[in-house]
């Protein structure tokens, strides 16, 4: 659990960001989580967290959740409700707290209408219930937030970081003609898991958000399949001859980096090294351009250059990149339509990928943290060939 | 994979609960699931089914999963734009589609105002970019038809549940003092995913969606820390004298029942095995009540009064139970407030839950199918005291 410090810092950043209002208002448990460290589990029993500034924060909670919420949250005030949907609707509860609060006729800042449908639910909207409230909506505003990463944060990411190399490095030592997709992944997964437990002790703590433990992944991307970028898995049995694409993730406190890499079951042939070479190139040369102070779509733009240079368009499946911490995917994108610029702080993967049908895809990612010079990469498994070949 | 037949039954429900449309749009990766089979990764970049009663089904979908939807859907035509966010929004590509399908002056229903913010995705409406289309919002339509089962689904719940049972047999195994709720959990887990593979071979499909595999859990809830109905993982270490709840998810094609246990390691107490009796017995009462054409709430009510004759008001949490198939919970509830009415081919979990601070908690969940006569329990491991103290 970060210190509590940490999250009067978001909360701050955000009032700045969103400017002054009576209170902020947030139905998304992503966001609840970056806010206030609480990560109950999300069912249709809405959590509504609400920041009254220079007041209090309040969490508003099913009945359920009230001793697990007093035992594990920080700095919040927690309030519940029975059940849902009950005799009383929890968004009824929720109307009467905000008038108690004289907040039905304030000024505030929601990042959205009501709690989302998630198992099942379904209530009124917040606008309906307040119709004197005057709200802004804020639907992205955590997203923008969590683009720049604390000190706090990048100790997690780097943590992760390590930990995925390890998982990397046993992935390696398992991958074999002969074994299958699924018990090479499970094993190197839940061996990481285990020696995490055992060398962070109290440290690790699972953080209740959708991602936990540790996960290598093929997610189906063997042999001929792997020119699907995003494949799902299959089971594949390893023959000789083999490409992977390999995913690693180790999550700290719900944050993680992502790392993929290219390997090789025995020998590859000219032509696989050739492709791998190129995804490598491609890499290289998205990592020269980023720095701060550059669009994303620049960088994304090069690659187009790269792929069109080379004729490779016809492998060209996905653009190069996407920002990082809490989950897979994040905003802002390397992709030619993305106009926002690198700053400091943010962490990208860098991906760019070649698919050639009927012999494999070859994507090397790495996550990048960008500082005030530059770019330094977090995650670090070998990409020489000689370190990617599995006997 | 179901049979294309299974897809077409369900857009034929579809089209008689929503009334005849121009067309059917969905932007719900779970709606697209269910009605199409299309299990791709969800990432920023949009998915829409567009089902044309009549005429043909769509799939528009990124440039990357082209080759892989066309190996993995049938009866689909598939659409593809090259990205997210790119030059051109995928957005503005499906205006586009639907321009040249003479949709857009269309009358359509639809289950959202474009696709969610997953993964960082944002987007304009699909009410701004086609005006002039009359859209019939159906956000619950296919949660809706999901409440029924069919007989290939039920096929589905049946070997889910038998494969949980073997996992909760390997859970009652490994479940020790001086074990970690981690290790016990993994191995079950890991062990039962490895059997599962064997046992069902081709037979055995990875969803795509988000679970996968099989899953046993503690959730947290060891010791005193059971009382917490929906604890987090904390990497407890048994002792003597703990209860324990457990679960058991095993995944098919997307679908699963749910099963949940009291364990004790060691002998439990007097007190332990009255609470556990009562909670074995508030669960009896309400499988007592359920039969179709009672509602939801009647079932919940039963147990307020349970709770209230017996004097453990105190120690109720949370209503009594919850459709299930794909999602952890789904709707309708056994819960006071809902009053939908049970009909045949509905599956629901039925777990009343007895939660004493200091102590632990006693919760047993069983997954019913409702028939015609009455109810069937698809779950299946011992309830008796002999067979669930672990030594």
């Amino acid at each position: 659990m970060p210190p509590l410090q940490e999250f009067l810092v978001r909360q701050e950043r955000l009032e700045r960001m969103v400017g002054e209002k009576d209170a902020y208002i947030f139905f998304s448990p992503r966001a609840i989580f970056y806010l206030s460290g609480c990560a109950l589990s999300q069912t249709e029993r809405p959590v509504v967290f609400i920041h009254v500034p220079g007041k209090e924060n309040i969490l508003f909670i099913p009945r359920m959740e009230l001793e697990h919420a007093e035992h594990t949250v920080q700095g919040c005030r927690v309030v519940c409700y029975r059940e849902y949907p009950d005799t009383v609707h929890p968004m009824i509860h929720l109307q009467r707290l905000l008038n108690n609060l004289h907040l039905s006729e304030g000024i505030v800042a929601a990042d959205s209408d009501g709690y989302s449908s998630a198992w099942g639910y379904r209530g009124p909207a917040l606008s309906e219930l307040c119709q004197q409230m005057r709200i802004q909506w804020i639907p992205f505003a955590v997203s923008e937030l969590r683009m720049i990463k604390s000190e706090y944060e990048m100790l997690l990411m780097r943590e992760s970081a390590k930990w995925a190399n390890f998982e990397h490095a046993l992935l390696k030592e398992y991958t074999k003609a002969g074994k299958t997709e699924i018990e090479i992944c499970q094993r190197a997964s839940s061996e990481t898991v285990g020696v995490m437990l055992r060398a962070l002790g109290p440290k690790y703590r699972m953080s209740g958000m959708d991602r936990d433990g540790a996960r290598a992944v093929f997610r189906g991307q063997v042999g001929k399949n792997s020119a699907f970028p995003h494949a799902v898995v299959i089971n594949a049995t390893l023959h000789r001859g083999d490409s992977v694409v390999t995913g690693v993730n180790a999550y700290i406190q719900g944050y993680f980096t992502e790392m993929e890499r290219v390997m090789f079951v025995g020998e590859p042939s000219k032509e696989q090294v050739k492709f791998y070479e190129l995804a490598l190139e491609a890499q290289q040369i998205a990592l020269s351009v980023i720095k701060p102070g550059v669009t994303c779509s620049t960088v994304d733009a090069e690659m187009y250059r790269f792929y069109k240079e080379r004729g490779l368009e016809k492998y060209w499946r996905h653009h190069s990149g996407h920002s990082i911490g809490q989950e897979g995917h994040e905003a802002p994108f390397f992709d030619i339509g993305d106009s926002t610029i690198l700053q400091p702080g943010m962490c990208m993967s860098v991906e760019p990928g070649i698919y050639v049908e009927g012999l494999g895809g070859f994507r090397v990612s790495d996550t990048i943290y960008i500082t005030e010079k530059g770019v330094e990469c977090l995650t670090y498994f070998s990409k020489n060939l000689e370190d990617i070949i599995c006997e």
